[in-house]
């Protein structure tokens, strides 16, 4: 607890947009985010008043940091579970728990453990050798991808680094309509809320817009697909944010992709577009306050991501400026990163009435934003 | 300009709850306010990156805080005049500027200014002696005051502190309907724009409740209290944000009470209840961004102040457990202050179809935690 203002303190692990974000919300709710960054230019770090820097893979690093937190969470997935049974063993309370976070860095053990409770995922199988790569699939690293990385899609399946001590799965491409998520959060009291489902619209590997609520999807496989996700965060034990990346399969069955404990990219539509954003959310889950309102604020909700785009051209600052000039409405997140092609710098939000023209606004102001016109 | 995201700094004099806020609004711009702070336990200096300690009285602490910033601007009316214009002499952009300030600094100033405009306001004279306290009046002083402080209603004129270095006047009190507030935005390229207009419920001085957009407001009476405050905002050249408090007298005439130049606590419904905040509203007019969408998300929106209640009983964190179980659609923003009898510590906002159910919702949420029960 601040014994300045008798709240708790929540420590986060990562200093990236996902924290930076998080502290926003903490702020609301009369916290100050505590953040454990790598770098001092981090996007949490640059914002946040009470930064830690270590590295989240140094066991002595995260005990210091956890010292004075009421709860230790994430903003990534790639901290030792080692490391978390060991703060947990000496009484610091972590959410998710090393169990529950287990199945969101291990692709393997995910698939593993959802085989077993009859949860439909993609057909896979282990990949030691070249010959296990065979039919139209898709080669994932079972540990430590993100953001396309880690994954080999048919078009460079040369590329897989087959023998160099990463561990592999080949999965079944499955016909795919479209890509859903559907995102949960669930506290120590078992207590759980879910968001609309929404579809994430995937170019190259990279999640690129989010639509909320999924259009044009059925009552009941929208209620099928949170009444997924709500299991798995059960069953798994999960504290915090449970997204659960679906394919919308050709059949209209809705089979696994992903899942990720912890703010997601597919949530960020809710910090505009839902009366609880996930951020705040995330803070009520690990804290075990009751959970937020997640209806949506319009009824039509589109975020766009801001990747960087080339060099060049006017900066950050006076896209901004053409950009709100263009459409006053759009509400705009910037993460305080460094331009470089391709990289997530920033998102944007639109909401409106008709998910055409929101989706329109949203992907024309993150092309002002890249490519400066 | 900060050179790690080439995005513009923005200092900002005083660390209360409003710098604070602003903060919050900053980091989503891919900025971090600069604070500048009388106490390390100031609400925004408890959760800001860039915080300066220093006095916002004293010229020297000024311009270091100055040195770097795009703009520097205020969460309060309390920076002497002359420290405003030796930064301003220095190249320093400040806004609000000196000469606008002076009118939200000094009651006597604005009421000069807005009689030569014929802009109406209750009548009033200087009060220099007990004779000149005459008839159904008020007695304010003329600089200093906020949240009822400086300011003698007709139950305690005896406690009027004649003679005593601070200049009084004495204001007429006029056939009260209610009071009401117009919020604008001025950019220095002479964009305004014009946020719904709202009432603020007093209590005993103190705004408790604001109900946006007022309730039964004729459409022509709204308009014209914006164009009185865009008139106002443009006649005196205010740059940033622009709060009207108005009273609605017996007869439907609009009588202004007071100005503030800054985000105003009539204004914090905007965070959730407008596709604007007014504080991301306040950032985008200094920096001379173009302007912000100020329509609402709802159709009602209400606003209560959390003032602290006795001491005793659940604790803060308790308190917010059992209103979340109880509310889970009410916002709640605490300030991370320490809770003290009357003193506004945070606020809450609902949003939805129907003012009556909202601002009850309100008034609960409020009341569990002021009173813990």
């Amino acid at each position: 607890m601040d014994t300045r203002t008798g709240l708790p303190v929540v420590g986060m692990v990562g200093g990236g947009q996902l924290a930076r974000m998080t502290h926003q919300a903490a702020i609301s709710l009369g916290q100050s985010l505590r953040v454990l960054a790598a770098n001092p230019d981090d996007g949490a770090a640059l914002v946040a008043a009470d930064v830690r820097l270590g590295d989240h893979t140094d066991l002595e690093a995260l005990r210091a940091f956890a010292k004075g937190c009421d709860v230790v969470t994430f903003d990534h997935e790639h901290v030792p579970g080692e490391h978390i049974r060991a703060l947990a063993a000496e009484g610091v309370t972590v959410h998710p728990s090393a169990d529950a976070l287990r199945y969101a860095q291990n692709k393997r053990a995910m698939r593993e453990r959802l085989d077993e409770l009859g949860i439909p995922v993609p057909r896979w199988w282990p990949v030691t050798d070249r010959r296990d790569i065979v039919g139209d699939v898709v080669v994932k690293a079972v540990s430590g991808g993100y953001d396309g990385r880690g994954v080999w899609l048919p078009s460079n399946l040369d590329s897989v680094p087959l023998g160099a001590g990463t561990e592999l799965i080949a999965e079944e491409r499955v016909p795919l309509r479209r890509e859903l998520a559907a995102l949960v959060a669930r506290s120590p009291f078992g207590q759980v809320a879910a968001y609309p489902v929404v579809e994430t619209v995937q170019r190259d590997g990279i999640c690129v817009e989010v639509l909320a609520p999924a259009p044009g999807l059925p009552e009941e496989r929208a209620v099928a697909a949170q009444q997924l996700a709500i299991r798995i965060a059960t069953e798994l034990g999960v504290v915090g944010l449970l997204a659960v990346e679906l394919f919308e399969v050709d059949d209209g069955r809705l089979v696994v992709n992903e899942l990720a404990m912890r703010p997601h990219n597919s949530g960020h539509w809710t910090i505009e577009g839902a009366r609880t954003s996930q951020f705040e959310q995330h803070l009520r889950a690990v804290l075990d306050y009751p959970m937020g309102d997640t209806s949506m604020v319009a009824p039509a909700v589109a975020m766009a991501n801001v990747l960087g785009g080339q060099p060049g051209g006017p900066s950050i600052d006076e896209r901004l400026h053409h950009l709100f000039a263009e459409d006053p409405g759009v509400k705009v997140h910037l993460y305080g990163k460094q331009v470089r092609p391709g990289r997530k710098i920033g998102h944007v939000t639109v909401l409106g009435e008709d998910m055409e023209q929101v989706r329109a606004r949203a992907v024309r102001a993150v092309a002002r934003l890249r490519d400066g016109r």
